[in-house]
């Protein structure tokens, strides 16, 4: 499986955790890396062939941000808006990323009791992210559960770097797709006949 | 009430329906209307303190955009991120737009039908627009009910014009808040005896 993970920091220098997950997965193996904006340079703006050509050779397509005001930054978005063209990703003939898998791998700030009703963020994360799970359906991709880690604006350096292996577990995970999931479980259960029984 | 719109469309000039509404805008009273593409330009870099000033001298603030991969185009979010500081819009002392009211208008090149479960886009517009309803709500603004005019992609020149004054008459009613509304509604009701005891 080949992922390629697309960054959308707009400044990775002065980053912490979005640098170190970064770094950790620019050294890990069949993983591409982008910094979209040090690629789309002040006017953010793609070389559309290019963009298209590495997401038709890579299977896991990997959205990476900080989570600001509730999305991701702006390149990220300018990415999207230009790349995911009309007959390449929607439209009449546009099926070219048909069956690959989509995962968001994001920070956020405020902690994670907030992203809940009664917090004061009030919406979860799977609330928030429709936007980005709904280009997923539109275009035939799988949607993966998310990698979420909260709380970053307390963070400590200790706090950021026990995030990173967590997180090549998940984006590196082969057996994501809620289907597969499920199957796996359904086996279980199979091979358990009393287990089985229990929940029917 | 003074209404401050600020459009973000990548080039309005090739607008269709965010053309109209915007010019329709423009010369309504008490509304100030501001192609972010323009002002930003080809960088989005917005100059801080004027689009602060221009915040505390409306009462109420709307987001135009088209529905671009269910959000809006990047040059709101560079708008959102740069404008909506720390100290102004959020934490210690960033209580600047509070009180203040908060407004979508959007169009949709897709049906009205496809923005529910069982339609291709599976999600309400309720839904897909919660990153703009949360940052309403951190910002301390009353979100109002957002005006959405589905169907552009097939829309006539007609459809087009006949959605102007609907929307100039959404956007410039002074009795949007939903507080404001409820009181409407149980005033009407307590005229009624007869209709408050049905409900109650």
């Amino acid at each position: 499986m080949k992922i390629l993970v697309l960054t959308a920091h707009p400044d990775l220098k002065k980053s912490r955790i979005n640098r170190a997950w970064f770094e950790a997965l620019s050294e890990a193996d069949a993983v591409t890396t982008r910094d979209l904006t040090a690629i789309g340079g002040p006017e953010m703006r793609f070389d559309i062939a290019t963009e298209q050509a590495l997401l038709l050779a890579h299977d896991r397509i990997v959205f990476q941000f900080p989570f600001y005001w509730y999305s991701a930054p702006p390149v990220m978005k300018a990415w999207m808006d230009q790349v995911l063209s009309y007959g390449f990703a929607y439209g009449p003939g546009g099926d070219k990323l048909k069956g690959r898998e989509f995962l968001i791998l994001v920070s956020t700030g405020g902690p994670a009791e907030s992203y809940h009703a009664g917090g004061y963020n009030n919406f979860s994360m799977d609330e928030l992210l429709k936007p980005f799970q709904q280009t997923a359906s539109l275009t035939g991709m799988t949607y993966l559960r998310p990698f979420v880690t909260h709380g970053m604006a307390v963070a400590t350096e200790e706090d950021i770097e026990a995030t990173v292996p967590a997180m090549l577990a998940h984006l590196t995970d082969p057996e994501l797709d809620p289907k597969v999931r499920q199957a796996r479980l359904l086996r279980k259960l199979a091979e358990d006949p009393a287990k089985a029984a229990a929940i029917s």
